[in-house]
């Protein structure tokens, strides 16, 4: 049984320009984890309806799940759901579910239902909604495609809502082990440990500390008993 | 006259795994801007040769540059650069300059030059090498891509390095207008004034704030004088 796969698609030009620093791609990947839905890969898109629909193609078909974020809010450049409609070749309208919820939520809080908001009741046909407890537009999901928002907070509500919903893995666990050695230092033990423990994955992360350079071997896999005597034989290599 | 374009590979299982939070994305979209280069894509995968060689095929193919960071250091999951030279079907092997830069380094510090730092001077035939004044072990350019460290410092140092080089554009300049507005209230007036400023790119990225929500948005443009009368109008029209 190997785990199910995700990719992610960040859609936003503010990423690109450098204006923001994109929080919601590091939440997914923390998420996706616990629950053994491997993330593969991840792409980041400018506002731009051919750059999403050929992304949002190409990673549906190559992966078990995909998550977007951003571009479904209410202004002209959110045109995430239209390109989701067209990667998949189906309509698009505001759906009656879809309007009530943001009717409710506009009434109590005083402000209009105008046509902007409405934009966001916009649905491709055959989408089931993803549960918006923040701001309440909802986020949809179509096949094995996941639309969310690109505003942290809400983002991480909507991948609060749909994870559930998902049948996951096997839970892939880690075991870190920092040494005050350089990769250079390490490498060659390293190696011929992850020849030994082939079926795990087993990565080394340098970092520089006070001026010292460090080196973080990472072992992981999804049985922790398997893991655990790795990692009590990777302590024993390095001395640690 | 168009901007050249760009996208960037970040290679590494630590952003997918969640372990480790990108920043090289965002350093590399702000150096960017300034020169007009424009970055119009950025990919993750994982420590996967054939995930790096499609995604440095397809990039290579779509964008006047490429910039990768990652897995270019002495250990065995660093498999960036015979990766670069499979994409582009060109031989690789321990290069002289290459070898010299490490043997003067580690000679200067007292260490070996061993096998697996040795691995580090594997450049593909044809690249030429990217400055490293922070751990001497170089990058390199192969056609038009730029192969960079993942260590933040290091893949700092070498756009540093690289970016000189290149042939830039119109810088993009960008104005920013913050209200106290919902994205809802202010979109059909925005959508008039995109239209009107076709020419330019007018974004609106909500934001919340002590529990107000509110929008900024942003104009941006090569032309300054035409960004300013744009702006001009803008605050006219939301009478900031």
């Amino acid at each position: 049984m190997t785990n199910p796969t995700a990719a992610m698609l960040v859609i936003g030009d503010e990423i690109l320009s450098g204006r923001t620093r994109d929080a919601n791609m590091h939440h997914l990947a923390q998420a996706l984890g616990p629950i053994g839905i491997d993330l593969r890969e991840v792409r980041v898109v400018s506002d731009d309806a051919q750059a999403i629909v050929t992304a949002v193609q190409a990673l549906a078909a190559g992966f078990d799940h995909v998550f977007t974020s951003g571009g479904i809010g209410p202004t002209h450049d959110d045109i995430t759901a239209d390109c989701i409609a067209a990667a998949f070749d189906v309509p698009i309208d505001v759906r009656d579910d879809a309007r009530a919820l943001l009717q409710a939520h506009y009434d109590a809080s005083g402000k209009e239902l105008n046509e902007a908001r409405l934009r966001m009741a916009r649905i491709p046909d055959g989408a089931t909604l993803i549960d918006n407890p923040v701001s309440i537009a909802p986020g949809f999901t179509l096949q094995n495609v996941h639309v969310m928002a690109g505003v942290p907070l809400v983002f991480q509500a909507m991948v609060a809502s749909v994870l559930p919903l998902l049948t996951g893995g096997t839970p892939l666990h880690s075991r870190s082990l920092p040494l005050l050695q350089g990769e250079g230092d390490v490498a060659a033990r390293l190696t011929a440990f992850a020849a030994r423990y082939s079926d795990l994955s087993v990565g080394s992360y340098p970092f520089q500390k006070d001026g010292i350079y460090g080196t973080n071997l990472v072992v992981r896999g999804g049985d922790v008993a398997r893991l655990d005597a790795a990692f009590d034989a990777l302590k024993q290599v390095f001395k640690a």
